[in-house]
């Protein structure tokens, strides 16, 4: 008989998923970053929950305060990912039983951080004993319904464009993990990536207002299992000019005769988008994205044919559907 | 130095809550069943996290598919008791890395049918390992800002009054944790109430849309901590006629020589509602909830001094802030 670990986090949803009834007129279908529910007015309300598990997202040296924070930021990705400004944060807190006080007490400041960093407020949750540390965030926040971002909406021709250069949580868990000594700034630079995630909510809530974004997608799950998402949903394919790798990504593959490509390609938690632009919209969307202090960098393209490779000068690579998938053995 | 288990739930969530910024102008306080936020056209969002742990909540016999239904039973509860209608339902569920399949597909089929019987839809969710059974619901759920019930309305010479006779819950639980031998029809009964809780959606929402109820609470911490819940927010007492103890359970407490009033005020997950009424509104009050196909039994009223207090014949007897609690050893 199979179990939990066998299946992997995505068959499970799946499963899950197949049991359910559909809402009539689901906005955003599962599977998305987030969930949407009309309330009047013509807005919605985009709703997200995503559970930070202690043993499985915190690694060694990640604060309780990190952590909190962190699973913050998670589902504040999500929100941005479909144009949605975060408003209320609720949190369910499971502590083991001999968790410290000043430990709950650095969640709570925590999760505090990360909703104010973001405009938005805790205004409820719960808590129970667990056997981990389970911080499981729902983000509640509000958009309008004519700028809400799909998965499903990008078109042959649109430009493929990131909002920052990757690969520095894959180096920077390998850092931690694995103990490699490092240059001590490049540590910091690297591991700042893993314990200070950052949303790009500026930049998402800029896309979705100037309505320049065709189709985006959180990049969590890593840059190469998005563009197949995208991929899927929006029935295109992309062709990459370029991997958007981070120059600190670089020098950490040179030191360790690593794939720097492959470190951004097949990492996942980083919390950037990944959004395909109109091809009359592009000097807009870098515009706008400008204006409100973030970057656009342009990767490529979707195209017709629904595969997806990187462009060299010896020719085309495919880009495999690998990432960073909870339970996998 | 302190840790969670000898700091009780209510402890730990003070700790958290002092680390919070407040939301300006935030609509319903920490501590109440549920949270608010504005959505314009005279409506507030109503959401709700309750997370439901597998080694705290779910007693031995009950099934998967019965944990799932109990944790949205659980987050219905709490929207009712604020007058809102539930609308769609997040879960974040954690599975040990051996939990079946079979058990999987009971979850998701749990979720839906405890969505589907109060009317909402699961529309988005996420999943994780874990070392415990944990299915973290959010219910989002609507309501008229004016039609809003808080626990702070009460004033004295309101008449308190509940939906359902108490402490089958307390029964059952002791029948299945202490292996009890009991007459089968009265086994069924009582443990029917542990893995089939029912959430007063239809009563809830008659007294919000008739505004005959002036504070309200779900009862799932227990009777007894509920009307100190009641008092302490509405500042009032509360002087109880009778303890309203369900007939099965005086069979029950009779064969094994218990106090039945215990189990009806200090027994907990039982997910009624407790609400003070307006004294001209009572007969309104009764009628709308009776149409609905529900009941509204008074038990008493709500008094100047704040005392909870129970009238006998022998005198008064105070009614003390026990109940269940997460974490306490």
């Amino acid at each position: 008989m199979s179990v939990a670990g066998d299946l992997g986090e995505r068959k499970i949803i799946e499963i899950i998923i197949e049991k359910l009834e559909k809402m009539p007129g689901m906005i955003l279908p599962f599977w998305d970053d987030a969930s949407a529910v009309e309330i009047g007015g013509g807005n919605v309300a985009v709703i997200k929950t995503d559970m930070l598990v202690g043993k499985v997202d915190v690694p060694p040296g990640m604060t309780p305060w990190h952590a909190a924070r962190k699973a913050v930021v998670m589902n504040v990705s999500d929100l941005v990912a479909k144009g949605a400004k975060p408003i209320a944060l609720l949190a369910s807190l499971g502590f083991p039983s001999d968790y410290k006080t000043t430990g709950i007490e650095q969640v709570g400041l925590g999760l505090n951080a990360g909703a104010r960093e973001y405009g938005a407020y805790v205004i409820g949750g719960d808590t129970s004993e667990a056997s981990d540390l389970i911080i499981s965030c729902m983000m509640f926040g509000v958009c309008r319904k004519k700028e809400l971002i799909f998965r499903s909406g990008a078109k042959p021709g649109d430009i493929l464009a990131v909002t920052n250069w990757f690969g520095k949580t894959a180096a920077g868990l390998k850092i931690i993990l694995e103990g490699l000594s490092v240059p001590e700034q490049l540590e910091k630079e690297l591991t700042r990536s893993v314990f200070m995630p950052k949303a790009r909510l500026k930049e998402g809530l800029s896309l979705a207002n100037s309505r320049t974004a065709s189709a985006a997608i959180d990049s969590s799950d890593g840059l190469a299992l998005c563009l197949h998402e995208l991929s899927k949903r929006s029935n295109v394919g992309f062709s990459l000019d370029v991997v958007p790798v981070a120059p600190e990504v670089k020098r950490f593959a040179k030191l360790f005769r690593l794939d720097s490509r492959e470190l951004a390609l097949y990492g996942g938690e980083e919390y950037e988008l990944v959004v395909t632009i109109k091809p009359g919209k592009w000097r807009l969307a870098k515009q706008v994205v400008k204006n409100a202090g973030g970057n656009l960098i342009k990767i490529g393209y979707a195209t017709e044919e629904r595969r997806i490779v990187l462009k060299t000068r010896k020719g085309e690579i495919p880009i495999d559907a690998l990432g960073w998938e909870h339970f996998k053995r």
